[in-house]
């Protein structure tokens, strides 16, 4: 439990300063200013007072107990003081000097010594090279940290492994004028975690949503298991970086850990976590979050004073995947009654700017009675000759109902309008100032609702797979020091765990192939097999589409010429003809699990990167949501007459092949490049696995 | 000239009104509250003042010239009101009355009356259903509107024709801090129109940049000339709406004229206007445009003093577009002089949380220095133990040299940094609240760059055409009432402009086919043509790829066998095996000339939608960017050692299709779906003309 961090009785700060602009000197001004409730304790050994506040020579003087120091002390002395911080029985320490692990292996050490410290004390330490916590709770108004914002109380609860990305959500929600709750900024996090912080505020009544800004994690699956717990409890929002080459390559040099876009989409994706990428999307977001319900589907009424910002808005919803579907019939009898002659009533309505609240409210009413509508946006204008606060009431009263989130793209000069702003705020109208940042936060609350509402489906175990074989084959190529399984190996490891592939076989001579082909069948592809040719298919080295035994033996006899002086043996493989060309491969992410993609192979996946990601494990929900989330999924399906392709078997490869790098870590790498997909069936034709 | 609308010396209110909440008061209390600096003339039949000023019975009381004459008296008397001032010599009306065209049959013969009288006398009239206009010039302090906002003075001056988005974009400048020159919303816009407002901020020098909203056009060939004009001698910003089905049908039933998304971007694009999607966006940009330099180029030089900001912005300014390239060996060397010890010197350059102006100032130095630097990006959190005032002023010296673009994500609480926003602000710094925000301005800044100084290219002319063949089918296809061409007459129509088309013929029987297969060589398509037979294909009407007269003669027999008794004749057409699948076509727009299209065919088309749009005439330049611009060029191109196609005549065909719709405006649609591209030659395998 974090009680005594967020919610401390008194605070220490071990490098209070007299000077101004120091670090030693904001935390206690801020402490003061946000007028913390329990005693602050500035460690000075010169200083009698610091900014009017009687200062004590060592933490062993301070009279009380101590449930929170802050160390600002260069990062040499800090191990000394985190050893007298576990004498004097403090209970957490939040160490902002900088100059630790992040520096190298001198900071390295100096942190793992105070780490040693702090364990052997019992004592919970925060950061270091951090901000710390704040906590708007009236009751406590913990302000143990250095920056400049001081929020209002709220619902939102942020925590940022980047001080920086912390400091400017927050100043962004106050400069919106909305609360928050608790506040952590926890630098190298050598002890406290963002999932440990995560599971704290789960459980915290006050915070209704939590905003995360992380850019890597060091123990994925902690993480995972976490943030699922607290993600099914109530609503993250989170944001990574990374998400092109360079950034991936500015947040590993950043931090350590697993770094950058894919993965942390994926986990996000897979526990829960409602992702964004772009700050001031996911900030405006929460503010929805923090005060309206959530949607049962991404059905929009929409209610408007004005013309132009509606058509904006209709495009925006839209593309966000929201619908804005007609009113019923009895809807719109009920609006004749109650609105101007110019008005248009259907959806959008557009009660024309010369509305007042009893149109407004009329409007909402409709809105919220309706079926087939599952959230409100309203574009409101105040137009000076308009009873606003009116309005803003009527809108104030029905939001406090809960029955349908309700946004509001509010143009208003907010100086002016300040009793309106006032009383749409206290009826919790997450109010924004354009209609696309309105219909984004109704999108990403619909967004939501999807995600809660979904059924992930279930991680099939398969009866008919032969891990012990797969064991026995890797055991054989780690003892010969190879990390690349060859033809043979790849395709028994595939046929272990029941996915299909296109027969083959190898054969020494032309008599031994023309047997061979008996068993396999035409028509055959026929590959000079020797390490010796490099590039088969450009000297002679590939026939494909060998339909009999003639064709077969006059191609081996004719690469027989080609390759005379090397040590030639044949490769024999079913041809398949047609059929659509797949990718389906795997990757090891450390700590994590394996990536697995899926997407249509040859030219698309280079040109269009038309593929899908997964975490193992995949359920049976996630291989048919990655199959039908590549941009060609209908030509899968059938299209324009055109049969469609076993996309039931294309899944079961997909969780097959999960399946399979789960029970063997081993396997970096797997690449079934093609996977050829006809109407009632699939096989590789070509595998490569590569283990560790 | 509109001087003595923007710039007026006198206003009169038609409708004057003792109450508070009406139009008739609040344009009185707007342009006291503005310091108007000329007088006032409120028009009441009965009160003596209004809101302290004197008011007149009538209009012909006025004692002075009246400019702009408000009127905001009922519709029905709108037309008398405007013949009054026409007697007194009036020299402009805004109409801020609505019911008019906007309402119906009724309304529109209102206001074809008054602007019949408006003509009569030479006054200019400007709306009805509108805003009015505002002026920041302090010789004037126009305020001739209704709405709410007090712009400061600036250099972006706003036209929109929906008053409720130039009310939110205003609005917005004014809460970001940005001053604004003149506001103009014309409604109905019967009489002044938004391209003679554009035309004269073009010659206003206070004006720096324009930003336009527009939803329809009446004359498109009128506004893409002065756009054209204004856009060559500065920035104009804007933003359509209608990019979604359902927005564009919500734009088309709010506005007459030409609507929506895809024609409006075609304009916009055509006549260098910088199209933008998100009203937030053209704000944000707006701000740089109005106070920094064009870049010459997309690499950016980021300078941030916090970690996570400058990652986001990483993944933010490559998703724009731009670049971040790595600092000369000069540029290390300067920087590791000036820069703490636990700076990151290069780009990035991360000159950490504690530097102050010295660091920041060799930072900016540096990089305006840098030849491979064309703009410079600041992460700018405010520490509250840095000088922060002094590091603004290194900022805003270096801004007012106006070397290179500067844009700052200010991360600040900017209540308590008064001094140092303040000084960012003296130097024309654009500050932002995001990386994305500060990022997507410094990617509009480059994108406009690139705009400035691309050569569009030239329309050719083609010699090899003959207009008067296609007249003369044109005509005749008139006189018989047809709408769509034969294929006899479209291909024709092909061979008159020099578009390649697989050559065919039509037979009556065996015989005829035999010896037009001479003329055409095999293979052969063979096609039964008859009226009767409707799904050829399904029922045996084609025979592709017949290789020999034996194949031929084989395929007509068997067709004959099958269509007993039904006026068969044959389709004979080369066929082409293999080759890329494209379609090319063009639409009359009304008013605009034709839009036309390219994309790779088949079920991509469908898939995809990749396609590419271009409006007539388009030039070598504008060919080649609609073949490039597809996702699927790089197949064209060539990929992964397979040969590309014939892009070039591709190119040619779209040019040559331009140059047929223009010279023959009464062509409506033309379809070549498909044509089939090879590496050195391309044809059209089907072709449909439609004209009217």
């Amino acid at each position: 439990m974090l009680d005594s961090l967020f919610k401390p009785r008194s605070v220490a700060l071990i490098g209070a300063s007299t000077k101004e602009l120091s670090i030693g000197n904001v935390i206690i001004k801020n402490l003061q200013r946000f007028n913390f409730k329990g005693p602050i304790y500035p460690i000075n050994p010169k200083a009698p007072e610091i900014r009017g506040i009687k200062a004590y020579p060592t933490i062993f003087d301070v009279p009380g107990d101590i449930d929170v120091a802050h160390i600002v002390i260069p990062p040499e002395q800090v191990p000394q003081a985190v050893e007298d911080c576990g004498k004097k029985g403090v209970k957490n320490i939040i160490i902002n000097t900088a100059g630790f692990k992040e520096m190298g292996a001198h900071g390295e050490a100096l942190q793992d010594d105070f780490v040693a410290r702090g364990k052997k004390y019992g004592v919970r330490l925060f950061g270091p090279n951090c901000q710390g916590i704040i906590n708007t709770d009236p009751e406590f108004n913990a302000y143990c940290d250095f920056t400049f914002t001081y929020p209002e109380p709220g619902h939102i609860s942020i925590v940022a492994q980047s001080g920086g990305v912390g400091a400017f959500i927050m100043q962004n929600f106050f400069d919106i004028g909305v609360g928050m709750r608790m506040y952590a900024s926890n630098g190298n996090a050598c002890d406290i975690s963002i999932p440990e912080i995560m599971r704290y505020w789960g459980n915290d009544e006050g915070t209704r949503v939590i905003v995360l800004y992380i850019e890597s994690v060091d123990d994925p699956k902690n993480f995972m298991e976490i943030a699922r717990e607290v993600a099914a409890k109530k609503p993250i929002l989170a944001m990574s970086a990374g998400r092109t080459a360079e950034g991936a390559k500015a947040a590993t040099s950043h931090t350590g850990g697993l770094a950058g876009g894919k993965s942390m989409e994926l986990i996000f994706k897979k526990t829960g976590i409602l992702s964004f990428t772009d700050a001031q999307e996911m900030c405006q977001a929460a503010v929805a979050f923090a005060s309206q319900p959530i949607p049962k589907g991404n059905r929009v009424g929409m209610i408007t004073n004005t013309g132009g910002p509606a058509i904006i808005a209709t495009d925006e919803l839209v593309d966000g995947g929201l619908e804005i579907p007609p009113l019923s019939q009895e809807a719109e009898e009920k609006l004749k009654l109650t609105m101007f002659a110019s008005a248009s009533i259907n959806n959008p309505i557009d009660v024309v700017a010369t509305a007042g609240a009893p149109q407004f409210r009329s409007a909402l009413d409709v809105m919220m009675d309706e079926e087939q509508i599952d959230s409100v946006y309203i574009n409101f204008v105040t137009p000076p000759f308009v009873d606003c606060p009116a309005v803003a009431r009527e809108f104030a009263e029905v939001s406090l109902q809960r029955r349908k989130p309700i946004v509001c793209n509010y143009m208003t000069d907010k100086a002016q309008w300040t009793e309106t702003s006032a009383i749409l705020k206290s009826g919790g109208i997450p109010c924004y100032e354009f209609p696309g940042t309105a219909a984004k936060a109704l999108a990403a609350l619909s967004r939501y609702s999807k995600i809660k509402s979904a059924d992930n489906g279930k991680v099939q175990s398969f009866d008919n797979i032969h891990p012990e074989t797969v064991s026995a084959i890797i055991s054989i190529a780690k003892s010969e020091g190879r990390e690349m399984l060859n033809a043979e190996e790849a395709y028994n490891i595939l046929e272990a765990y029941g996915i299909p592939f296109a027969q083959w076989t190898t054969a020494e001579n032309l008599a031994d192939a023309m047997v061979a082909s008996e068993n396999i069948g035409f028509p055959l592809v026929l590959k000079a097999d020797s390490p010796e040719i490099i590039h088969k298919s450009d000297s002679g080295g590939v026939a494909v589409n060998l339909t009999s035994p003639v064709a077969l033996s006059s191609a081996i006899n004719k690469m027989k010429a080609n390759f005379t002086g090397t040590n030639l043996k044949y490769f024999l493989q079913k041809y398949y003809a047609g059929g659509k060309e797949l990718i389906i491969g795997a990757k090891a992410e450390s700590g994590l699990g394996h990536i697995i993609v899926f997407g249509m192979g040859g030219i698309f996946v280079e040109v269009l990167k038309d593929v899908s990601f997964g975490l193992t494990p995949i359920s049976d929900y996630e291989s048919k949501e990655m199959i039908n989330s590549i941009k060609l999924a209908p030509i899968l399906h059938g299209i324009r007459g055109q049969k469609g392709v076993a996309t039931g078997l294309l899944a079961e490869i997909i969780e097959r092949i999960s399946a399979l790098v789960t029970n063997h870590p081993e396997i970096q790498e797997l690449d079934l490049n093609p996977v050829l997909a006809f109407e009632t069936f699939a096989v590789a034709v070509d595998a490569r696995i590569k283990i560790k």
